[in-house]
């Protein structure tokens, strides 16, 4: 371990026969690794013979690289001096002068537009991209727009109160970070800058199961108060998930576990592919050849973009009678399901209280199946077939939130509290932990103006009377019900 | 008060420690009075040390200087010859040369344009702002869009008649110019040159209780049959309130109080934010880090454009029960309440007659809540759910107002009178006096030409036969009726 | 008589003092026919003291000049050597160079485009006009394209007829060139032109009220069995419209009278304005500032476009009860009723059998009542609320028609004949007689392939189950039906 | 025959009157033949006293130049070295460097991005043209937009079978590709290239009558499991298409004869038509004037581009009473019948079984009558009137499929295979078999991605719970059924 090798030599071993990298300093022999990656060998092997570092280190929380690695494959360390100074690399956009300071920034689209900038090509396409020709994730927004609100005069508007609970704990806002991964891509100070954001405001977070901290560092300067949830992709290996559940419990500040649901398989997000292959320095074989040549043509098997990485490893077999009881055994905290994109699903979830306490309606922030519903789309369809849900479950939404009054909307559908993914990402790649403050502070007083506007103090006191719908229920859902069919079947099963 | 100061030394009193400015000459300390200015300290931070003339003048009526400061807080006079030259300020867009013949501008988007080009920055930020993504804005319009006309044949019209009436009283056409602010900010003939406009075609003004001319100046030449309202704002300081409404009491050419409803609080205007941002000449601690430190945050407390400002002192806690008896101690005028935008308010307020005796169905142009409805969403609910309203009141709308058509389209819907609020301002700063009156000439003519068209000679004739509304049908609400339940309440607390 | 005047001395009488102008070579002294004209005062100032042939003669049909002026007027001749060299104005966009081969014009747009750099400026901005925001001009298009055919299939159509009969006279294809004025201002052929072109298809032709020829030239080379109609503005001064009937009379091309309903007075048509505007060589007192000092602000007192110029002595008062008996004394040809724009209407129509054989349902191609309806909506309404109108009257449509399915279209909901107005002046402007014919033989080949495809052999075979409107019927007239009403009414005043 | 002549001799022969042309290296004199050639003389007098070789090869399959011209008609060879360099026409915009690879593009929008900058510009004409404004080319993928997906949760979706069976044969994906002309236009793999790409994943191919290679040669390397079908254009000329039957039904691979119905006249192809006006190097008698001599004046017969040449010799003629059963004596293949628009006429074709085993929902790909449904209109008016259809008969659609969710959305609805047609020749264009691979390629794996993400195995299990359709469904016909009547004839028939 004690070998100091030069960069020339490592760059030597540059193949699948002979595959070394550096990793903060350190020399790691991942032949054999390669085949084992979650991630695939093909990102590995456009590192091999560099540095690492630098690509490694924002998508990995600390403690992976122990894991996945025996301590024999560290065969010593890099001299510093021998390795090539660091070149912003072409395809890079990131300015040489910094954001400009965040109480400018009006709204969400300037926040936008300035960590646009700011963040590097990589972050960008991950945070940017959605699936196929990103319907679904302009309709997330675009059906908020649709909605009308309806103001009542001559009530006493002076105060205004955002607080609001979820599954009993007080929050400052309905407002709570969506579990979106890999936030050090965008900027250093990662999920534990969006929870410190998080804390000035009371609104709650939702732990990705593929942060880039792990959720020991994210919650460790919490408020007493401060609550959190905790995102699943059980994994194939049951094994992994089962020792982070354990991990999990442990943690006072994580209140429930949201099992996601929305994308046992990933989306089709080609402007992540596209940036992956444009940032491949080496002649990589591509999926397709391969595919061939193995006669099982599967272009998940194809070097992908970062979202694809992720899904190394995740399981696409869940069920309700399987899943849910497994997770019984491995933790005692409020289940939450995420990803519901129809009544039905709803539905089914309302007959499976008491384990399951609450819903997130999401289309995954149009990154799973593009032309899949918004949430608003999913919330009218429950108050159509079967508005009881609301009575037997919290309902939260996420996807499309641009504006306090989307939030404002949301609510008087029905919805407990509302979810920002990339616009928190969006803001901490603007301005680190100050971004998500003033991505929140906009939304917090957006929100605040427009119960004003409506005449309404609480959020308790929002309801359908205040919004006008009659555009977007033109659009939804309009097929038989099959809830009486749906309930047979489950009491069949019981 | 006969010291004669340099520039140089008023210059140095540019702290809120020590805040000297020059208005009209005179070197005012103004460092106590900071804390009390209506529109907030930093706007004057922001002009402490220099002369502030050009800045204060356009928005503030006479008489306010006197009322605000104490003689004594006048200490001075200012060497002008030490002043610095007036340059013109870079972000100003004033063109040098004039605009064009009034009489060239053939329509309202024309005169629009030229305003554009020749009212300064500031004007043009704080006219054409609007909330969020000015969407109500540009509904308001475009609503008008999707109503078709069903012109008749074989109907006389040589002859074709304009004139109507409001509350009793004579106007030569259904147009009013809307309670729209700050007219000087556009052009020196300010709000006396709207009035004068309107006598000419029988138009009726409604004064803004924000006008940047008192109401006395405005009505000074007023015919004696020329119709105006006034606006009022009710502030939580209601002795203000109680003075104006008794200056407002003695002045016979207003006829009515307009209470406006519909903005409790400001909306959030952000060109017209961005646009006193850019202005910022000196470092001014910005809203968001001050509320960081009170630990409210709360955008209402930051640097503001001209439009927010002017909310300084408004009360937000107006119900029906305390502010109408309220207003009936102060005025025997009639009372019009502005900002309905739903038709459980409209029918609430028949419910007030006979104190209440009109209504404006108004989103406040699209500057208080965006997505609120336009007014034509408002009239349509009224006949849909409460037509015995057009009996008990009269309505007018406003907003959204470019072309006779729209004119005619809202007066086919039952309203009785229709306002203009930017079109009118644009037209001042396109022209001053005459710039109004060619705006009321081209809405006079196209309304004429379009009533002759439809076959119907006077305003009355109008009505729905005359108009398909089918496409704005299938937007408006579509909710339940809650009317009884209204009722119930009205009689229970009578 | 004799005299010769050299251009410079014409040139001194260029005021309303004293106005000469220049027409044919001949000198006129004006200045006491100034405020008879019946196009306005304005226009011939324009000219004063110049040569005005290239302006008058191409909107003036042969022997207006005498009918107007007396002899003693001509006060001589001019030295044609004196006047200035000709020279393109700087306005007018002519190219030097002739239009492609008509053959190589695919469809209706690409001969628009030839024809608008063909065309100088004022007929450009005469013909392209509509009223106000050109929106019911754009509409009358737009609902062809939302309208689907519905084509069967294992239908012989080797053989496809488009011939047709109206009133009883057969055409070669169910189609008609609206009653567009001034043809010449776009092309020497002129509305002889286009009669020419129209004898080759069989296709019918109605000739404007403004011609820019007179009816004997245009129908002096017309087939035996070719059909023209003749349409009519009523004069205010009758004795105009009676002297013009008797010469229509005794034109046995001329089948029947076509009375213009859908402009008693004109829609504002702001290009043509414009353009009217820019062409002004002197500074012509405005219509506003006239208005002013009169008293009596209206704009259709301004200087206005070719389009309003034409409407000097139309007659705004005529009525059912009045106009029709007074036709009936002056002409035995049956009579058209062209401008209905609503069901109510199109029935009245139906009541006043025999004499009145047939109606145009046109909203003017959009150049009246800007938010008037496509003549497609007062198809629909027609058979919505009263379909046994088809069988009482015949029923054309123009408005918007730009390809062979328009008119299947049109047929389709039960129109007789289909009418093209700017289509056909395009034509003329891009190639004259040739451009007319190739307008109307690609809208013939359009036509019969729509037809072949669709499975459908003769024009009679057509019928709605061969289209899917259904976007276009949630889009018409929804109100209660007043159909009883009107006839009791009628009734009353027989 | 052993002649040689001169290029120079050759070119001597340009007119009506003596016309030669080069083919292979030999010299045809084709004077006799231009007035039977089936797509006309003109575009061969284009070509007169010419190497035509380029022009002829890639729209011809091997053996029409023996069938066409007698042996006599040959006279001679033509010295090469003679013949004017190659140099590539001015029109043409292909690229000197070929394609990127196949597996860096990610979507059929990039693979028909790249193939317009691969082909020849006549190719991309025919391939991209659609008839008129190409609006129903345009709806033909939008209304896909507008069906919505509705994803199931907690769903096993680790495996995904696309098999799927066609009149009993097995597929490996429900994907055809339709009968699309001229292959070898765009590369010269040709049908043989689609061939050998379909079979690599099991897609079906249905063989076009215009094909640029014969049958046999398409066939040949087939897999023993391949699936074709042959599309029949019926001739007027029965003797061509029952020889061409005869040899149709030899070729096992050949599973059902297509008879094309939707195009029974051609389509308005401008583009093709405007490309081949471009093309015309020498001046050929435009259309239009021709047709003014012959006082028939028809634009079928002018001079058009590749789209109308081949419908030379096509019969307009066909019936269901006279086609059928004339097929039925031709072949025993099972008949599908392609291009079926209106319930009506599937429901007519579900009377017709046995002989027919299947109907093809299509609009030509919007190449025959613009403003005709997409196939998805046709499948929703199926469920809407006469949803027994399916039961009796396979249902096929094409046209505007992008997407693998496209694919789906259609399987939904009951289709029970989608076809592409420009996308497989985009594909072609682009990289030839691997092009079309890619093609394939892509829309297997966005189809599994979507069947997983839905939560659905096999396409079996797909049907309307997974679409909301509701805005399409407010767009299609909903005119009374005419059912009962059609049923009534068909018996009255038998």
């Amino acid at each position: 371990m004690a070998k100091v090798f030069d960069a020339a030599e490592v760059a030597k071993h540059n193949t699948r026969e002979s595959c070394w990298v550096v990793l903060y300093g350190k020399v790691y022999d991942v032949t054999d690794f390669l085949s084992s990656h979650p991630g695939g060998a093909k990102i590995i092997l456009k590192l091999a013979g560099k540095d690492a570092t630098e690509e490694y280190d924002p998508i990995h929380p600390p403690g992976i690289l122990e894991d996945e690695l025996k301590p024999e494959q560290c065969i010593g360390t890099v001299d510093a001096a021998t390795l090539p100074k660091e070149e912003p690399p072409l395809q890079d956009n990131k300015p040489s002068q910094g954001p400009p300071p965040m109480e400018n920034l009006l709204n969400l689209d300037e926040i936008e537009e300035v960590a646009t900038k700011q963040v590097n090509k990589k972050a960008w396409a991950y945070y940017w991209s959605a699936s196929d020709d990103k319907f679904s994730k302009q309709f997330n927004n675009e059906v908020y727009r649709s909605i009308l609100l309806r103001p009542r005069v001559f009530r006493d508007c002076e105060r205004c109160d955002l607080t609001s609970t979820v599954l009993g704990h007080k929050l400052g806002m309905p407002i709570y970070v969506a579990p979106a991964a890999m936030a050090r891509l965008g900027h250093p100070d990662g999920e534990a800058g969006i929870a410190e954001a998080c804390r000035g405001f009371g609104a709650m977070q939702i732990i990705s199961n593929n942060a880039s901290m792990t959720p020991e560092q994210i919650v460790k300067d919490a408020s007493p108060d401060q609550v959190f949830g905790w995102q699943l992709y059980a994994q194939i290996d049951r094994k992994k998930s089962e020792a982070m559940l354990a991990r999990i419990n442990k943690l006072n500040a994580i209140k429930f576990i949201v099992l996601t649901l929305d994308a046992p398989v990933p989306g089709k997000r080609e402007d992540d592919e596209r940036n992956s292959m444009e940032g491949a320095a080496a002649p990589v074989p591509s999926g397709i050849k391969e595919a061939e040549k193995s006669d099982t043509p599967d272009v998940s098997q194809a070097s992908g973009g970062v979202g694809r990485s992720l899904f190394a490893g995740t399981d696409p077999t869940l069920t309700w009678r399987e899943t849910l009881p497994w997770l019984a055994k491995h933790t005692d905290l409020p289940i939450v399901l995420k990803g519901l994109q129809t009544h039905e699903d709803a539905y089914l979830a309302s007959l499976h209280t008491p384990q399951v306490k609450g819903i997130i309606l999401s289309n995954h922030g149009g990154r799973a199946l593009d032309s899949a519903p918004p949430a608003v789309h999913t919330l009218l369809e429950i108050r159509k077939y079967c508005p009881e849900v609301f009575d037997k479950l919290e309902v939260y939404v996420d996807g499309g939130i641009r504006r306090g009054t989307d939030i404002v909307k949301a609510l008087c559908l029905g919805a407990k509290a509302v979810g920002i993914g990339r616009a928190a990402l969006w803001g901490l790649g603007a301005g680190g932990v100050d971004g998500v403050r003033r991505t929140l502070q906009i939304l917090s007083d957006e929100s605040k103006t427009c119960m004003r506007l409506l005449g309404v103090e609480t959020v308790d006191g929002l309801g359908p009377e205040y919004i006008n719908t009659r555009m977007a229920e033109q659009q939804i859902f309009d097929g038989p019900s099959r809830l009486d069919s749906l309930r047979r079947d489950f009491r069949a099963k019981l």
